[in-house]
């Protein structure tokens, strides 16, 4: 393996162990011990990425969005396919659950910061386009929308969490997005939105088949 | 003072007390030498009334949903009075501010529990009698409903607790409520709804101004 292929595997593997043990005891009561023993690198492969507790946070919420979904043929519908893929995500994948952790954590944002702006910028990017393309309703006002879908979106996932420990994340978060939708898309666009609570997994699933050869 | 009126009293205080800390801290940081010190009572007096931190917890989680509100000519409006005046106690009541952040403690609710399922049965209550009322929209599922309201406004109270430290809470539910109700509630209804951000302020200065004495 090439130097630096294996430099970004280590820094991948520091970034999950720490991602599992930030999910799993919060910022406060990690330590560098914890999350060095679940990654099983030396404590200098791990120095040498991240020197602090709070520099490996960041790095955690850094990797947040890094998932590219595929566009769609009506912009509204990736707003959903990220509400939908991060929600089937959250069951699996820790990054992701330590990024909901770390951003609702009052004393430890104040170090680190906190993943929502990033969530809410992206999401302010697709309504501003479908805005634009007349998929929404007139009223509505892009940055609004979506740091109301990423705050709720992070109340329905944390009831999910502590309530049914995840089982059920996907029902929820589609169930929230049914009673949003209908007042930020036009009726045309509505109907032809897809939030079933398996779109995230489908997505998910097709991103990483292979692709198909042309005959 | 009657001992009896003295005994509530110190047990309010105590609980005031243990829900400032508890809401400043968190549950696992909290002492009860901390809220002893804020409280102004003995030892005797606290462990008169609450033998533990849990209890304590206990204590703040059960006053959550004393305050009975009046009831409306729709029933529906009754749920945005809910929601509407926990956004505007928030800002000032610290009972309420702990029992979001006790409720949403993955360790202490381990323990002392949550007040999510007490405010989910008052909303479902809510919701089941206005669907009886033929307020809402057929496809409304009473429980579904509440559980949605209840954990999208929480993830939305801690945007706001986290983003603009309250002051702009009641905005931001207002928002969560005008975007929800037009797929819960029938349009008639919808469009007699006060769904607006001072609704909870004017509601409660309603509730303390003293009765007119009849001429």
């Amino acid at each position: 393996m090439a130097q630096q292929e294996r430099a970004v595997k280590t820094r991948r593997a520091v970034l999950e162990a720490a991602a599992t043990v930030f999910a799993e005891h919060g910022y406060t009561a990690a330590t560098v011990a914890d999350i060095l023993k679940t990654a099983g690198v030396t404590k200098g492969a791990l120095y040498f990425h991240f020197d602090s507790k709070e520099a490996l946070a960041r790095g955690v919420l850094e990797v947040q969005a890094d998932r590219r979904l595929p566009e769609q043929e009506i912009k509204l519908q990736e707003m959903v396919d990220v509400a939908m893929t991060v929600a089937h995500r959250l069951r699996h994948d820790s990054i992701l659950r330590a990024g909901a952790r770390l951003s609702a954590d009052p004393i430890g944002r104040r170090h680190y910061g906190s993943a929502w702006p990033l969530w809410v910028g992206m999401l302010a990017e697709i309504v501003s386009q479908a805005h634009q393309r007349g998929e929404t309703l007139s009223h509505v006002v892009p940055h609004e929308v979506a740091e109301l879908v990423v705050s709720a979106f992070n109340g329905v996932q944390l009831y999910a969490q502590l309530e049914t420990n995840l089982e059920d994340v996907e029902h929820r978060v589609s169930v929230l997005l049914q009673h949003l939708l209908p007042s930020i898309a036009s009726p045309a666009v509505l109907m032809r939105l897809d939030v079933a609570p398996d779109r995230g997994e489908r997505l998910i699933r097709e991103m990483s088949a292979p692709v198909p050869m042309a005959v």
